[in-house]
């Protein structure tokens, strides 16, 4: 079997890559380019018939909504509702972190109602296979389990997945200078592995089997990092950019096989870290995607984090990260309502526009000049159809009591008289 | 009268210049120093009997709330709710900005009720009172009116005034070339008056006199930019920074009567021109502090405006911003809501702290660490206590419907037996 990448360099042009370079406004010989450079890539598992997306250089930054059953929330239908309106509020792709119940069932479902790419964690399903004799044992995974379940999700359709394999036995004592230690589930469950039987890392031990599956599936690869600061004091610390160092030589090797790959990065990182933060991963993974979590720009915003992740994402996506991973108000405290999941996705969606904006990407100029002139002519429909959210502009408007809303030049109750625009207008 | 510049030149230091010395961890010396050469002020009017507080280098950066009446909606009590929510949500200054009904009697029951630093903008209520015959006439405003106002909200004890002294009639010009013309209330107004007589603006003709009553009464001017740029397309443009040149120039008259003064500034500016908009400001007006509304990083946001002027103010304030007008989710849509108050202050602090902790203020890094630490330790009391919003972090941590929440190592129901915080601390 092929990747799209053993395609790419035979001449094989799928029929999605013009549709794409045509949506993304890229022209299809630099899209092809860019996937062949690795600087882009388009996650499509072979068995997953949909209308992909690319992720990378010369695209609309992206993003990801995660959701998925909990042992303390595991109700298929809430989770469904929550797909439905991640995607309606414009998440580009889903990541399905479930631990809990029918897991593999519950993707099906997700798959059979929403039709967009997948990303799974895939150890987040080995763990929850270790429940059987009674509690969860990290210490017994081990790779034949991984890559079983690996297998099993790739025969579902899962279009990328992360793995940590960056995260090495030689990290361990530079996590142990931090503040915060580990906060990633899936590098704190390797640890944990390391830990226990003193042994190497099997996702790394046994990267060439991983990427085996990958190749099959033409899965792409997301080197997780499981090193990720889960503080702002940790961040960019030398446990983080150790790991990305290894990531570096993994990127290389997916690079090898022919398998699409992007890294993921922080988590907790401030203000002024973060474009060394964007520009060391570019240049130790050879300029792959970058997909962020967040950053958040502070560690004590819980109950606001999607607008401290909005600060972090809108800088790192302008200083060159490419996906971003939602981050909802539920951040730190507990599972996501289906509520908080519409409030993380309009808060990364600003983070991304605005980045598209400053990149000077022609259509969201486009589209800031548009809702612009609607304003001064107070054409109010125009305004809410090119709101970030219509729903929200529509409501919000006509909550206002407002005397003036009969006048359909002046709905908005503002400035009513006093209006700036209406004054400033040579007459 | 003398005023604080002119006391600190005489070597005499008010009681509250070392306190705020010591409130912010900079010593009364840098502050005295800093407040001599311009760049920090302290509003407080003489009549006015406070703490008050400082803004500009070498303190945190400070955020403003609006409020005030308008036709549309002129309920005294619903307002003094807005600024009970605006100051425990963590406002640090309040600009009244009422357009309708007993303004002066509400001004006074603001005074009475809030203690903290407050602003107008004089030329809403001399324009208010044009209203009398019928009908609002910007043209029927002259410097005569504006100065009684002025002097009665001065003897209110009104601490700053923003003023649109900048804003002349060589400027109109260039406004003609925009996409969104002016859309400051104070500007437009001027603009109109400008154009109805043909004539220099009187505020910048009869600057002296302005600043004779400010001088009187120790008033901080807070010059208006009457062309800020109220769309993404029209940012740092020759009219918004043909009118900064003026300011400059006003700046130095402020400076020359020792008189305290600041200056105002966008507005909706893209990611990669907020750099270049603060750093004109601070060289063109002598690093004065730069009190910005936002900046709006994208012009479709409405909605969700705080989160788009968050994402902004953090950016402006790490640049060199030192204040921040408050943005709130009704911007764009309708006056804001007392919820909308509260989401609006939240929003901005958040793009305040992170601008802190990436200024390295000590009190900043440790709060972080702080809370860092209590993370590590699950003492969820703890953190509920050093988060941003306390009542909001302990809401939603009991919304979490959580079986685990009996257990008090592990409240939040975000990952469960699944902690990476447990899994990787070494047992």
């Amino acid at each position: 079997m092929t990747t799209l990448i053993d395609d790419l360099k035979q001449g094989n042009i799928p029929a999605f890559i013009p549709e794409i370079a045509e949506e993304e406004g890229c022209g299809s010989e630099v899209l092809v380019q860019n996937i062949l450079d690795g600087y882009t890539v388009i996650c499509r598992n072979r068995l997953h018939s949909f209308d992909p997306i690319a992720i990378g250089r010369g695209t609309g930054i992206k993003i990801n909504a995660n959701i998925g059953t909990a042992p303390t929330q595991c109700d298929f239908d809430n989770e469904i509702r929550k797909v439905r309106i991640a995607i309606d509020a414009g998440a580009d792709t889903l990541m399905d972190l479930s631990i809990a119940g029918d897991i593999s069932g519950f993707r099906r479902k997700i798959m059979e109602e929403c039709n967009i790419t997948l990303g799974t964690v895939p150890i987040y399903e080995v763990m929850s296979r270790t429940d059987a004799s009674g509690g969860l044992k990290p210490e017994d995974m081990n790779i034949d389990s991984f890559l079983r379940v690996m297998e099993k999700q790739a025969e579902e359709g899962v279009d990328f997945m992360t793995i940590h394999a960056g995260l090495r036995k030689e990290h361990i004592p530079l996590t142990e200078k931090r503040v915060l230690g580990v906060v990633s589930r899936g590098g704190s469950l390797m640890l944990r592995w390391m830990r226990y039987h003193g042994k190497e890392s099997f996702l790394y031990e046994h990267f060439d089997e991983i990427l085996a599956i990958a190749r099959e599936y033409d899965i792409c690869m997301s080197l997780g990092d499981g090193l990720r600061p889960g503080c702002t004091a940790d961040a960019n610390d030398a446990a983080q950019f150790g790991e990305l160092e290894c990531i570096g030589e993994l990127v290389q090797r997916c690079k090898t096989a022919n398998v699409q790959v992007m890294v993921e990065g922080p988590g907790h990182v401030p203000l002024h870290l973060i474009e060394e933060n964007i520009r060391k991963q570019k240049e130790i993974c050879g300029g792959v995607p970058f997909y962020v979590l967040g950053p958040l720009v502070m560690d004590y915003a819980a109950g606001y984090d999607h607008i401290a992740g909005a600060v972090g994402g809108a800088l790192a996506a302008w200083f060159g990260a490419d996906f971003l991973c939602y981050v909802t108000p539920a951040e730190h405290l507990r599972l996501p309502s289906a509520e908080d999941v519409r409030e993380g996705v309009i808060a990364s969606k600003i983070a991304a526009r605005a980045a598209d904006l400053a990149r000077k990407r022609p259509g969201e100029i486009q589209r800031n000049l548009e809702i612009s002139l609607a304003r001064k002519s107070f054409d109010w429909k125009k305004q809410e159809k090119l709101a970030i959210d219509p729903e929200k502009f529509r409501n919000t408007l006509e909550k206002a009591e407002n005397s003036q809303r009969k006048d359909s030049r002046h709905p908005c109750s503002m400035c009513g008289e006093w209006c700036a625009i209406r004054h400033s207008h040579p007459e």
